[in-house]
């Protein structure tokens, strides 16, 4: 599949070159065309690999990820634009963080909305899953590298973005039976606002490599 | 050991019962003494069980349970009296919900806040411990009601009032490996901004017997 990565973060990269592996041709987008990390990943991993701007991405790309830092995404998808967009999966893994305030970070957006939520009405048209926030980028693409079984959650209006999305999710790795859907977009607001206890959890544990299993009543 | 319990709801007196059976004398407190909830739990359970004000059950306890409606915590410390809580160990499993916007609910504090930092600043006497909080009554005081292994927080500024906490927890029969200490009260913010997921984790299960297992990297 023609995929349309935006972000050229360790996120964005990240996801780019597993996407690659399991076989998709990738477009990687940034707000302006040759960005030094995008043009320097497309020339390491080679392949059916390009960058551009995110309108270049998002026109690539039959489904869409936005790996843009949270406060970001709405400028990110506005500069991808809506014509690019419609119709179309967008794979949401972006996290609403803002450090402006130091650490720890606080989020833009919680508690009575989310960025999932604002991204999916301002574009009425995308069909919007969340997912893949609640890890690391390493964890995102190989999940294996966390011990045992453990959980990823997908959220969104519509089931048929989710089952595409959840086909990604299982091409790095993660089991069927390890994919949690949480309901529609409104579900963004819990999975945002785990990051909190996600960053203590980082600390408890001295390591970006972990997760969350959900066990229910026997 | 003396505990008083305040807050005679569901968690209020589930936890009250399990302290009870494991051997504490436990006072519950309420709004008013004589609250028909209390009188009926007390004569029920039998034993060393009895109810009164939040202010005769806190200065009952050598540790105390903050077991009310997160909305109405700061309202029934207050009542409860500094005087009685001075240099004790609070055990705080209060949620800051709001329903009054119906469903889901939000927070009344979160993001760059939390209850348990709010309850500390106000009380700097009392020894605050966040714990217990991210499960339903049933599942604190016997968690092997969720199958396999999985995971109970603790936070606060005082280690020595931690340890204490989890000594109650362990007799409630969380194993030792699955406390996971998440440091200072500040903690508390990720544990309180949990709540969204999880309600949303009871949807997907349809059951709130349900916890998650933390897995950090191979």
């Amino acid at each position: 599949m023609r995929i349309g990565v935006l972000g050229t973060g360790n996120v964005g990269r990240t996801l780019a070159s597993g996407l690659l592996r399991n076989g998709h041709e990738v477009r990687l987008g940034s707000r302006t065309a040759g960005n030094e990390a995008a043009v320097a990943w497309a020339a390491e991993v080679g392949g059916p690999a390009s960058e551009g701007t995110f309108a270049d991405a998002a026109g690539f790309g039959e489904l869409v990820v936005n790996a843009t830092a949270g406060a970001a995404s709405l400028d990110a998808l506005n500069l991808a634009g809506a014509e690019q967009l419609a119709g179309k999966v967008l794979v949401d893994v972006s996290n609403p963080l803002d450090f402006s305030h130091g650490m720890p970070p606080t989020l833009t957006v919680c508690n009575d909305d989310s960025l999932g939520e604002q991204i999916q009405r301002a574009f009425a048209d995308l069909r919007v899953v969340k997912t893949l926030n609640t890890v690391t980028a390493a964890v995102m693409v190989e999940p294996r590298l966390v011990a045992g079984t453990h959980t990823i959650f997908v959220a969104g209006d519509d089931a048929a973005a989710k089952a595409q999305a959840s086909d990604l999710l299982k091409e790095f790795g993660w089991p069927a039976e390890s994919i949690l859907d949480l309901g529609d977009i409104g579900a963004a607001r819990g999975m945002e606002m785990y990051l909190p206890l996600w960053l203590r959890l980082y600390g408890a544990k001295q390591t970006a490599v972990l997760n969350i299993e959900v066990h229910a009543g026997a």
